[in-house]
């Protein structure tokens, strides 16, 4: 049985390899959440009963505090999957998951992927794959977290942007209070970075971003991989 | 074929589960390494061709900057895997280990583990759900540089190992270096978070810890879990 969500499952690079079939058959089990912006999908704390598969949008894996401060761990932008972690340890969600745009979401019940996961061992490899990809993230995150300034990250982060965009002229993705978060800072100490980041060629309009020396910012930033020769011009 | 190691390696708890000759299989084809203290088993940026078990010992997972500042990521105490993500990826490695203390690894070679991947999805399922485990554990970390201060990641760090002990008195396990490095602060840093941790009653001499107030302490801290009754007096 095909579905129509069967190619964005394959669009997932790990699953890519997986039959068309155990894909088709994972899709058409799931349900499709047509969700508006800023909508809680599920909170941190709540018991994991489906994984899903982001279609469309932007998620915002959240942290909270018990004092009630909050923060942005991750963005997930499409195709990607989520809760996956959650959904296998057996325990409590420990991020809320909540919509930074209006976005689809199919959510795959927690039975059918344990069913699944037994019967196709290319399946599990391909989460295997899948997770291993997002621990990666967020080794990177940690040493971004604890190795770079907070100007530095928001350096490294719009030559990041620069280099997906091939472009040294873009738009922000999301807005300030989701990057300060996501980068570790305040909304304060994010507009000081800006500030800061003038030096090394960085003009900002809005969300509007222009890098006018990427080589320079590059040198400050320290980004972990060079920055791709088309976004130095 | 039965092995040394068996055990060891169905002391992870993702492994308890899987066929003992499958396990016992994966240990005869590693190679085991005795390592002193400070000894470098792979440096970042070097190309992962196995997938390590840590049977005795305690290895720190290191990231390093592009100017030489170094961290420590995380620290593993046995018996824990690493070096699977890299392995999977096709990359290099995100972070370096090196041994924190005396240490035997088990050494499993990528072409072997890729094999019986392959093979037994009950293996690789313990593998998803290992790595599912790794990942909640930067979750917690990325929360934690986020949401608290470096003051209150000491205070969880010490409530957690007092959890551990089920003690209110207990050495450090490491040194102040890397227990700095692994919450993200500085020497200095850690130092006076030392000492602002006074005025909640933890005393300290060299690596010997008391806390005479548990329930202070996780008031000003606030770790995600209570604090253990017995930990509390």
């Amino acid at each position: 049985m095909s579905n129509l969500y069967t190619e964005h499952l394959r669009a997932l690079p790990e699953f890519a390899s997986v039959d068309a079939t155990i894909v088709s058959r994972l899709a058409a089990t799931g349900e499709v959440f047509e969700l508006p912006a800023d909508t809680v999908l599920y909170e941190q704390g709540s018991t994991p009963d489906r994984f899903y598969i982001l279609i469309e949008g932007k998620i915002g894996l959240t942290g909270r505090s018990s004092d009630g401060r909050s923060t942005v761990v991750d963005v997930l932008m499409p195709v990607d999957q989520f809760a996956l972690a959650a959904l296998l340890s057996g325990g409590e969600h420990l991020m809320g998951a909540v919509t930074l745009t209006p976005s689809r979401v199919l959510g795959i019940p927690a039975a059918t992927l344990n069913r699944m996961l037994g019967e196709d061992p290319c399946l599990t490899r391909a989460m295997l794959a899948s997770m291993s990809r997002h621990y990666r993230t967020l080794v990177r995150q940690v040493k971004d977290l604890k190795l770079r300034t907070s100007t530095q990250r928001l350096g490294c982060y719009l030559l990041a942007l620069s280099d997906e965009h091939h472009a040294t002229s873009f738009r922000l993705p999301y807005d300030k209070r989701i990057i300060a978060e996501r980068l570790g800072m305040t909304r304060e100490n994010l507009s000081r970075a800006f500030a800061a980041l003038r030096a090394y060629g960085v003009e900002t309009r809005g969300a509007a971003i222009k890098l006018d020396n990427v080589a320079r910012l590059a040198a400050y930033a320290l980004p972990d991989r060079p920055v791709a020769a088309e976004a130095a011009e």
